[in-house]
């Protein structure tokens, strides 16, 4: 037996009308105590389903949201408009919804509150709680604000369409961000990988330095003013500049894929809006681990300044390390296992161990989104390799849809709280502060960053570009998750309730200004993405040679380890490892390396010997990308020689990239290029025509 | 203001150690309360980390079985062992993580117990939770029995990877309910729908009672010996007789499908199974709402017992239409929008309009899983012919890898939890009771109603058939489901323990068996499913027209109503309904009828005309059968006009159903026939080959 404590009571208050059931019931449970068991039980049932009920009536609510989403969206693409995208569509019915909750439905005051003598100092995460000799379990939701005790009855049914925050976190964010990892376009992202890490890691840095700086500015005012109804510190404003610092272009990006707009455009954005969530989220549980000791918790102190940086490292690196080892674990089992053989299997297989690097992550203390990202990244170059041509086709349907689904549930959801929430602080300084904050620090990201970019980059950030990446920082998903992830405080309901203003105003007005953007700035559209030799304008033939040399040497010797040793071991693409090997390592190079890898060698390292030949060793760096442009471009023909199709491992990879859809729906566009007719001719005619043609008419 | 009264106190116990935190931890609030808001606040939030770290491990647990499940299945499936399905192999699994949580780890006991006074006489559904000035929101969880307060600390471990039991009826179940009616084999569904209906309701309503009447015999004798611990009444009785009712061989049919057991019997246990889940689930929730009025309420009462009946046809039928009526409106909406254009919101249309059964049903107070197995089938039967080929994969696939997933959780939870449930009250005498009741209940509703059907039947249904259906009575996940739903007694506590072992015995031992059973009956293998008119031995010609004769009538008429009016309503399929409409309802009619219709028309209606000419009328119900069968069976001839591919939507139907998993993995088999190759043999050969070959060679 565990020893126990008594504890002198302290202060009384509990249970509070938080639940809102008819009065006929509860006033049954206070009156009919007498009768016994039975009654009771059938009293705790009939609450349990009524509350059952309720909960499937709110879901109910968000699903017939989507629904409407759907349809609606249909329609505009049927119409083709692009004016407003289905992100920004589920916000607007989020908001009719909640306006309709909030002014239309009335629910009656509660009459059950009940207000008891009851000692509690402590707060377990369950508590049993003893009516009249019956025990009823309760479980820790969290803490409620002390102002929020009365408010909170006004509008019960508001209450009840709220979620709780931690469900975006657990649920609704890991498929989006696993599929913005899993649907990357490699080939375009490692060309530019300097820069997309620059803007995504310094730029975030950065910009949530910068907004936090503005922000304590205005704050120190608010507060000369008189305009400041609670404690607002530093670390607050640096918090709110790193919740606000993760850019989610959704709605730009829908738009350039189904453009075609320029791909290093393309590539610099989506690579900087996935890596900077990965940031922004570790930034700010950081900022909030900032703890200095001693009894001013609010200065300036190295130590646990140091500490928060520290913590950002090992969450940034542990989140990573996490999901690159459940990703090349997935590959070698997929690689060593005839899983591919079942295709449910394999899906059921690939989709719990992505699962399994959240889990895991959040298990060990990392932050699971981010090792969620870097396990889809995996996934998409080792592992996809390994899938049958099936499960590809299923592992990307089903991240397509399970993204599809938690996007539009996030941004409907965030119509509705801009009604629902109850405790919003609207402080009209702070939220134009707040703007003026946003747009700065995105300008001190982009701009300084383009411009050191540009002097060592030969293929240079155009002024153009720069504007349209300024103008693409719309928030989204991950900032609203942040923001709602807490809202205990005074400091952190006024965020929430700014950033829910300024993630409305940037998608509507960004993503809607998305057409007008392109054309005013000229940017090129229509580019097809396999084509990247051509026409973006940025490049020509002697700037591409320079741009190999730029980011050279880490670049080659990772592509080397990878193409020698990594995509060996892990997938089925030769060269075979007891070619790459020492031969010292002899068997267990033999023992790793799949019999297929010995027949993929020969076909694809003359491919590849060829761009060596013609490029010197730095092209072997983009050989890869070279590879699979060649199979793209060239499907036209491969289509004649079927026996041939499964020779390339990567040309698979090339073809899927085109169906992958990046960040929400977008046409799913034919595969037969406009070449291809003309290339049926070329085959050899049938040796006596003439003779043959009245033949099939009599057939 | 709502109005609040102050009870007097009448009992205080709260809160328990129901939480294993560190010591430390919890030192920390009791000593550092002083150290005011910031202390609290980080100590919350440490709480809940650890919380949710804790969830996210558990979870992990049974991500990492499920894990190992599929690569073991992979590896038997590999190998063609086949005495174990991968359900009872996830819960041999299961128990063995049950096994070593339970002995293997060892939590020190908790130091944090607080007992405090507190008065509280009534149990809300949230609580709020005074702790020195700060509140913290408590939501509850269910009523704990009254013996478990102190055995609960024991294994506090075994606790944690408890589910909340609802779960199970509101994530895992659906899924798996769907999936079965989305994927019933129609066509021999029907063909057997009378034999299958009246194993389904009255079957299952014979042995519900027969094995309550049984146990309550078992149970009478237990409290004269002694035996007996607590309270157990006749509906307890009964809803035990509910709960085992519900057959689940979901390991029998994964075998019937490998090994293409004759398609009469399959259909005949599939259907059966899918249905008396539904009837069983409804059954058991009709006996626990008989409550008897005044004071003996476990006595004979005739109102109760007819608010029973009504309740339980009530609900049924409630269910019914509203899975039905979903389904309707999901073909509409895919029928009149152009939403076939986007595969992607189509499926998310799909599964968003499956959902909202689901919840519109709970929330209505009717039972989701019934509403939803309805909505699988209707959504098979009309919105499924209406979806782009993308979408009918993409669909298929995502129910069937939600459907694997969901059941071998399920099957690997139920092995975790014969060693984690803290209150296991196995008897003896119960359990010896409950098999013979079981197997007698089993055999009380196959062979009367086989020789009662046979009576009507004339395609007998054989007794080595009899013997493989009273055989392939397993009980599964519906069983467990609804045992775990209320544990609270002790009546409840014995019968969930009974269950577990019935579950375990039975998938083990019949899962096992069914070879061997197979072999022993000398059931014919090997059946092509497609070729329905062949060799079951049980079907000749002449039977076979008295066979549909036999059903005629009511079969006929829905079957004209639905081909003539409801097909053409809901899908794109013909006859148009300009021509089956009386004219004075031509212009709804034309509006109602998409353009495909009256092209579908003409080679359908051929068809069509074909088999009504051979068969009369009566065959007519036949018709949509008959024409998939050929679509199927000349799927090689089809491959060689490719330009015909689209024109049976049925054809279409009947492929798909080949791929399609009935509950549980299959091999995915080849679809080219043996008589494939020879037929590219007929191909006229090229004009000249001695000098084209040649040629090639040069080439």
């Amino acid at each position: 037996m565990a020893s126990t404590q008594i504890i002198p009571l302290v202060h009384v208050k509990s249970p509070t009308a938080l639940w809102s059931l008819p009065f006929a019931l509860l006033s049954f449970v206070l009156v009919g105590r007498g009768e016994g068991n039975a009654m009771d039980n059938v009293v705790t049932e009939r609450l349990a389903e009524e509350s059952h009920r309720q909960d499937s009536a709110n879901l109910l609510i968000f699903i017939m949201l989507l629904t409407l989403t759907i349809l609606t969206i249909w329609l505009f693409k049927h119409r083709r408009f692009r004016f407003l995208h289905e992100t920004g569509l589920a916000m607007i019915y989020g908001l009719l919804v909640g306006v309709i909750l909030r002014f239309g439905v009335h629910v009656p005051p509660s009459m059950s509150d009940v207000v008891q003598g009851c000692a509690v100092n402590a707060s377990p995460a369950t508590l049993l709680v003893n009516v009249s000799g019956r025990f009823y379990e309760y479980t820790l939701k969290g803490e409620v604000s002390r102002s929020k005790g009365h408010q909170v009855q006004d509008d019960e049914m508001l209450r009840k369409v709220t979620f709780d925050p931690e469900v975006f976190f657990n649920i609704l964010l890991p498929p989006i961000i696993f599929h913005a990892g899993y649907s990357l376009k490699r080939r375009h992202f490692f060309r530019n990988i300097g820069s997309i890490l620059a803007y995504a890691f310094l730029g975030t840095v950065i910009s949530c330095f910068i907004i936090g700086l503005i922000m304590y500015g205005f704050v120190s005012f608010m507060k000369v003013v008189g305009q400041l109804g609670g404690d607002f510190y530093f670390t607050d404003c640096l918090f709110f500049g790193a919740i606000v610092s993760a850019t989610d272009p959704v709605t730009v990006l829908a738009i350039f894929n189904d453009l075609k707009v320029d791909v290093d455009l393309y590539a610099l954005l989506f690579g900087e809006s996935v890596l900077n969530d990965a940031v922004a989220i570790v930034l700010s549980s950081s900022i909030v681990a900032y703890q200095p000791t001693g009894d001013n918790s609010h200065s300036f102190e190295a130590t646990a300044m140091l500490k928060s940086f520290g913590i950002f490292l090992g969450v940034f690196s542990g989140s990573f390390a996490l999901g690159v080892a459940t990703g090349v674990v997935t590959a070698l089992v997929t690689k060593f296992t005839k899983l591919r053989d079942f295709p449910l299997l394999e899906t059921a297989l690939f989709f719990l161990m992505s699962w399994s690097t959240f889990l895991l992550a959040e298990a060990c203390g990392f932050t699971g989104v981010v090792a969620v990202l870097f396990c889809g990244m995996t996934q998409a170059h080792y592992t996809y390799n390994n899938l049958s041509r099936d499960s590809q086709d299923r592992t990307k349907q089903l991240f397509e849809l399970l993204n599809f689904l938690a996007e539009n549930f996030i941004f409907s959801y965030m119509g509705l709280t801009l009604f629902s929430f109850q405790s919003h602080v609207f402080n009209p300084l702070f939220i134009i502060g707040a703007f003026v904050a946003v747009f700065l620090g995105r300008a001190a990201n982009i701009y300084p960053l383009s411009f050191l970019l540009n002097l060592g980059r030969k293929n240079k950030i155009g002024s153009n570009f720069q504007h349209v990446m300024m103008f693409a920082g719309l928030r989204g998903a991950m900032t609203f998750a942040l923001s709602i992830r807490d809202t205990a405080t005074y400091a952190r309901q006024m965020m929430f309730s700014t950033t829910l203003l300024i993630v409305f105003f940037t998608v509507w007005l960004c993503g809607g200004g998305t057409m007008p953007m392109l054309s005013f700035m000229s940017i090129p559209v229509g580019v097809d993405s396999d084509q990247d030799h051509s026409s973006s304008g940025m490049l020509d033939d002697s700037q591409r040679r320079n741009t190999k040399h730029e980011s050279a040497w880490p670049f080659r010797i990772w592509y080397n380890f990878d193409r020698n040793y990594l995509k060996p071991l892990l997938t089925h693409s030769g060269p075979p490892l007891t070619a790459t090997l020492p031969a010292c390592c002899g068997p267990l190079a033999r023992c790793l390396t799949s019999p297929q890898a010995y027949e993929n060698e020969g076909p694809l390292h003359d491919d590849d010997s060829d761009f060596i030949l013609n490029d010197g060793s730095v092209s072997s760096m983009y050989a890869d990308v070279t590879v699979s442009t060649d199979g793209s471009s060239s499907s036209g023909i491969k289509r004649h020689r079927p026996s041939a199709a499964d020779e390339g491992l990567d040309h698979d990879l090339a073809l899927a990239e085109h169906e992958v859809a990046i960040r929400g729906t977008r046409l799913v566009l034919p595969m037969n290029d406009p070449a291809d007719p003309p290339t049926t001719v070329t085959l050899p005619p049938p040796p006596s025509p003439p003779r043959s043609d009245p033949r099939r008419h009599r057939l």
